[in-house]
């Protein structure tokens, strides 16, 4: 392909995004520019060839990384095969890959409901919860993000939810987040538990009778990525347990490597009834998402239908994709190098980055999900306004690094199969970056 | 593959199915046995060889017939080069779906946001119809099915919705259903016009200014296949205009082709302010739907946040499949296919049947789209039990059909690419298994 006829393809893509595509979660005058039209590993590139180091695996998803050919080669071949079969049949690829899913679940879990994304994956856990229950209520917390559909999005805390309430039965809480503690807290042991006493007292208000379930990111991702401080889940499990509430985590964002462990739950003295996951599962090759299931809940839908589901439930290319990059994931440790790489590259190299600008208020997480977060004033932890926030984020693409940027943060959060040398490649730009984030701020 | 090797295959299926997969809509110990493992145009074979007609186009969705080569071999060379991307990014393979979809839309459409099935479209369509309104209720009626998340299930009409209410902000009504009418009518043109009645009756009772749309399937689908009677749709609109109500279709499942025509309400006196699309579009070869957006509610949202959206918004291995479906039916002449074999094989074959079974109350449909009505008693109409439609359902697949059977009907529902011989094929088992319906129902 000439230069020029690629440079068209990004122009043509352009036009016609400009002119028929409606985009999530903005307003569409501000228009997106950034064409990709390939990638491979933790880089994309446009048509014209321009190349981008992923360190947002787009929407935290492509945890494999981009162009997996393990995945890619799977994918290929089911499609050779079958592409698509109604949920109530029987399929080979959907019953392995449930069976790789329950191969890195706890003891207890047994069944797999498969969905075609996060937000129906959070629906159906909550339908469960209800019913298995028999009560209406689902507590969580206010720095959360569970999806756009119905009950998923009137779950979710942040704005997104407040145009959107539609759905009845939640109540929110507030979580742990010592940064910003919500409880006067000094301590990592101090927030947890005023955080647990807090949602003692959110219970005992509402009524525990009327509680489904307590449904939460195990470490909130999009609001923040804060890990969960000690004793914090367990502690949630106790008092779920005290009053015959179901806990729900959302593993949608933090599950399948991210955290640097198959199930970020897995670091924490925590077992839940319902787990809720999309993205990493199959890095977003093909749409899915789904609930792993424990078995007192399954039972309770042995005799009595279940009241959910949808076409592409178990979908044959999205179980093709879940096998392969499961199997891949296993066989080439990636999960053990997003510990890794997490423990010795990226979490002393954003250290180092705090160290030396005054505009990093805190540096936060664990293997290849951490935060960096932005303050105009150390002091007062006032966070950077959103027009340096827009600099930094033109700053770092125009540098050739995909950031996630969210609220006064950058999410650090590469693909799983991020190297030593991918990690040395960033750091300098967001270094380069950062030097200028205070400029203009007063 | 020895035959013994093939069957075991299906056996393996078979296990893995009862121990780890959670399926839609049943009670768990209705173990489902059918195994399919490959697909070619009305055809699905097991492991074994077992060869199934496929004339439920598996949930209604697989349009263009199984495995349509060009369609996988789109999906193949997508999956080389890019299989997943972040919605805010620019995508030629998006705005290229999105160009062909506007392009079988009416004047006046030019957006469309993408989603990963029917649900979640019926969900966004609903979320912009609220907002470009600032009104709340939906009002749909009691037939239908819309999906399972949060608004979509509360929209819906039938059983499904009652264990699902957990939405506010939904009103139902009765809509046309000349067999069964909830008006004492005795026309078409008589059912037509108390329907609108009706209608007209439940705005004014709930308050036109608080009703942000009606949302309509424009043959209602899963719950019978009612084509709209003369005038229907015409007059729905009329009422929506005076009051500033929107109107949203959904065509999930009656669209693209299903109907012989691109769009269903392509064949009445209607334009729609919102079409909700799935199935059909890709038939489900990856999952995907969307909503097709007017002007006037894009224009909403120029300089206002949209807030809704999801991780796999615009993904590309499903806009690459609707591509090459789109372009599939349009250059193989797939929806002309559609509705003359409905005109000239699958109606006639139909009206024929009911003239020797006893046990069809009332055929109706057009194009691929037909229902087969079944009742123990012509006068009183009173449905077929569902034990006896059991036995229909189990002798229909003994023969070697896949039957669409829903409440007391049967749904002939087969691929848009069902030739003559397929129904020459289909019809006699359909007689056969009619035959012996009312065996033992006194
Ligand atoms: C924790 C969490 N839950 C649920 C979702 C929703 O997933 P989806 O966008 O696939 O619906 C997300 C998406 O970002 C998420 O981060
Ligand atoms: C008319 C209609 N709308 C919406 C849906 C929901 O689609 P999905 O199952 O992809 O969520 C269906 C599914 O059958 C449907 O028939």
């Amino acid at each position: 392909m000439t230069e020029n006829l690629a440079e068209d393809l990004d122009e043509l893509a352009r036009g016609l995004d400009r002119d028929h595509v409606f985009h999530s979660w903005s307003a569409q005058s501000q228009l997106s520019s950034l064409v990709v039209a390939s990638g491979r590993g933790c880089r994309v590139w446009d048509h014209a060839g321009r190349e981008y180091l992923d360190f947002s695996s787009q929407l935290v998803n492509v945890n494999i990384g981009h162009q997996h050919p393990a995945v890619v080669q799977a994918i290929r071949e089911q499609a050779e095969l079958l592409t698509t079969i109604a949920p109530s049949t029987v399929s080979l690829a959907r019953g392995e890959a449930a069976k790789r899913i329950i191969g890195h679940a706890p003891p207890g879990f047994h069944k797999v409901f498969f969905t075609n994304g996060g937000a129906d994956a959070n629906e159906n856990a909550i339908r469960m919860a209800r019913l298995h229950t028999g009560r209406d209520k689902i507590l969580s917390t206010y720095r959360s993000y569970h999806g756009n559909t119905g009950a998923a999005i009137v779950s979710t805390g942040d704005w997104r939810r407040i145009p959107n309430e539609f759905a009845r039965g939640h109540v929110h809480f507030f979580g742990p987040y010592l940064y910003r503690s919500e409880f006067w807290a000094t301590t990592p042991e101090e927030e947890s538990e005023r955080a647990l006493h807090h949602l003692r007292r959110v219970i005992e208000a509402e009524g525990p009778s009327s509680i489904a379930a307590i449904l939460l990111e195990t470490i909130p991702g999009t609001a923040g990525i804060m890990l969960p401080p000690p004793g914090y889940l367990a502690g949630v499990r106790e008092l779920a347990d005290r009053h015959g509430i179901l806990l729900i985590l959302d593993e949608v964002m933090c599950g399948f490597g991210r955290s640097g462990r198959w199930f970020a739950f897995d670091g924490y003295e925590v077992r839940p009834d319902l787990i809720t996951f999309a993205k990493g599962v199959n890095s977003g090759y093909i749409p899915a998402g789904g609930v792993v299931i424990s078995d007192p809940i399954a039972a309770t839908f042995d005799d009595r239908v279940f009241p959910g589901g949808l076409t592409y439930s178990g979908h044959p290319l999205a179980m093709a994709s879940i096998v392969a990059t499961l199997d891949a994931m296993e066989s080439e440790g990636i999960v053990e190098n997003a510990r890794a790489i997490g423990e010795t590259e990226i979490g002393p190299a954003l250290a180092e980055l705090a160290e030396r600008h005054a505009v990093i208020g805190e540096v936060r997480g664990e293997g290849v999900f951490w935060a960096i977060e932005l303050v105009a004033d150390r002091d007062t932890r006032e966070p950077l306004p959103a027009a340096a926030m827009g600099r930094i984020k033109s700053g770092l693409v125009a540098r050739g690094l995909l950031p996630f940027i969210q609220d006064n943060r950058i999410h650090v959060v590469p693909p799983c199969v991020v190297t030593v040398e991918d990690v040395a490649e960033a750091m300098p730009i967001y270094d380069e970056v950062l030097s200028t984030a205070l400029e203009g701020e007063g």
